[in-house]
């Protein structure tokens, strides 16, 4: 069954072709749209195995985009299939599930209506989930489509770790809880992880960093997100790209009264302008900070020393809430890439049973544990795919 | 050498009286002086070993409030100095030192100077501190005054862990970052628990969880604060009475917006309804949420698995940070009385060493290990002294 996947962002589309099957998967293209919305619009084609295809003209909206990826899928020189009649439904991933949605789900009126319902939480993302859905109907229609949520995972988080010490009526109010995102990468690392690790996935404590440019850790518990690190908002948590995690909030109050901002200024300091951009005036890319850090360059090395560091007290935070921790595993740009992070992450937490193993550390692009033999607690670096994740998804609800 | 120690609040002014000497120390009195500022206020004093001895009047400032606190401490009956020419120094518990002080010091005009500049930094406690100090040059002129900060132990934390990830600017601009407090109190149970433990202070890692009304937890390492879950302010990392502590700051934000609060609003909310207070508008006193979680109060239940929880988290952020953990010191009002507190956060913990003995848990208004003998990690519960620190940092300044 081909499914297409589509990762809709508000000038952007990602996306996969994947031919699922019960016993297995295979990619069939990829690509990218960008700048959506501008006269100088990119379609980036990669189907697998042949020659990239890039298209330059003006792509004023997402239902535009979607054409021009149609039209690529069905061509006949860089095309992989024969025609959009193959395309048996659509994935897509949706940013903010609220608590509408714990598991995936097919897409209906009431589905796309609670979607709708969650713009206000999720403004920069669910609006342009949304038009992917609405595109396709557009353009395929009759194709079922298959919503998959980045919240959804962590809808198992208790109580104790999903509220904010806040008066309970804005959260009766508002809303006002932890949500928590990537949770398909979470998911799909987690159980790769125990396969790879021999472990019982159901039956294990595991702590898993998805160290992109946005960043989060999650605690899963006996196979559920227990507490993770992103909150109400991906703010929140680790140090990241550009945006600035953990902070004290009355910093916020502060720094908003001083220099007279409103709260969508602040919003936008916090998520555009912070991070190790912010703390360095260099780069939010952790390659460019790693550079400046070999350098000597000192606003370089505090930011990285705190990027590393937070990872390493959350994993402490959750293996103390869990009662201990059998795997550990990193995944995302950086956790998959940054050797370095992961020795630091890793480094004096012996006391803790982790005995991490350097040369084994030495790899790229390979699923691979990173522990010793003997150690207690085993770490893994793990591609995440959250394509497949949200392909697997929608071929076990439409098939 | 006889010494007052003063904790001035907004409205209150807490004393103590000890005559220090090179091998010890004697509490004399102690007492209380409350709403000041009204028609109605109270002086309570304590002598040690004779009755106490109340008094109801208008106390509209608190110079005045002093001179009540003198002319008890002096009276014939229940006085403890022949005269006031006895008190040979006054120390203050001054909340916040800024960048300036990393110790306490003698007051001389530079250091009102710094005090006062960090009025906007503290609004809440700074003004009421120097009003302490600037009333007892009045009506004890020439004593020395030494002045004894709540951040000064913090001023040790390492820059990846006192620095936001925000703009770099607003550090340069307004000193924002995480200054830490309870200091005094972090300072004296740390190095007392490591006696009772039979460690060297020096050379140990310690996480010490001062939980009272206020309440955050310290990373001790080799002596010197290393981490500490209160930040710019009062307000972050642990849930208390009525402060949420840790928070995604978009959650703020995003009320701040809806509610069409102002940034004070915001600080009022997050600092006087929220806590266990805001999620269970029952109480901040957490007796009374004890009784509620016993009595099956859903909210009381979720509000205290939270508060201790948060607590847990820390100790596991903390020891991974310092690769490891030595000892792990209980203070404060909850800390020092709550043994639930004590035995859910050391719950758990035993993959990280710590083997807690419920039998020695059974304590109430003592000193004492709480784990096995054979426990790696050790346990202790240490009543604060924050009086004496500030007695004995007096005392060696002015000697």
């Amino acid at each position: 069954m081909v499914i297409l996947v589509l990762n809709c962002g508000s000038s952007s589309i990602k996306y996969q072709v994947i031919d699922m099957e019960q016993t297995g998967s295979t990619l069939l293209a990829k690509g990218l749209v960008e700048r959506i919305g501008l006269s100088d619009g990119v379609l980036t084609h990669k189907p697998v195995g042949r020659e990239n295809f890039e298209l330059h003209r003006a792509i004023p909206d997402h239902t535009t985009g979607i054409r021009l990826v149609l039209d690529a899928l069905t061509d006949p020189a860089h095309g992989v299939v024969g025609s959009l009649d193959e395309i048996k439904a659509v994935g897509h991933r949706v940013a903010h599930g609220g608590e509408f949605f714990p598991q995936s789900c097919i897409v209906d009126e009431d589905v796309k209506r609670k979607i709708r319902s969650l713009f206000e939480i999720a403004p920069l993302h669910n609006p342009a989930n949304l038009e992917g859905v609405l595109s396709i109907e557009k353009v395929l229609p009759g194709t079922p489509q298959v919503t998959v949520f980045d919240t959804s995972f962590h809808q198992t988080i208790p109580a104790m770790n999903y509220l904010y010490a806040l008066p309970h009526a804005y959260y009766e109010k508002y809303r006002v809880r932890k949500y928590g995102f990537h949770g398909t990468s979470h998911h799909y690392v987690a159980r790769k992880g125990a396969e790879l690790a021999g472990l019982d996935y159901e039956k294990s404590k595991i702590v898993t960093c998805h160290i992109g440019n946005g960043a989060s850790v999650t605690a899963v518990l006996d196979g559920k997100s227990y507490d993770t690190s992103m909150g109400f908002s991906p703010l929140d948590g680790l140090v990241m790209g550009t945006r600035c995690g953990a902070i004290d909030a009355s910093a916020i109050t502060f720094i908003g009264a001083k220099e007279g901002m409103s709260y969508a200024e602040l919003d936008e300091m916090m998520n555009k302008r912070s991070g190790v951009q912010g703390m360095t005036d260099l780069s939010s890319d952790m390659r460019d900070i790693d550079k400046a850090y070999n350098e000597g360059n000192p606003r370089a090395i505090v930011a990285r020393d705190m990027y590393y560091n937070r990872v390493k007290k959350f994993v402490g935070a959750y293996a103390a809430e869990m009662g201990g921790v059998d795997l550990i595993v990193f995944t995302g740009g950086v956790g998959e890439n940054s050797r370095e992070l992961r020795r630091s992450v890793c480094a004096g937490l012996e006391f803790m049973g982790v005995e991490f193993d350097p040369a084994a550390n030495e790899v790229r692009g390979e699923d691979k544990i990173l522990s010793t033999p003997a150690s207690r607690v085993k770490v893994a670096v793990i591609a995440t795919d959250e394509e497949l994740m949200i392909a697997t998804d929608t071929y076990n609800l439409v098939k």
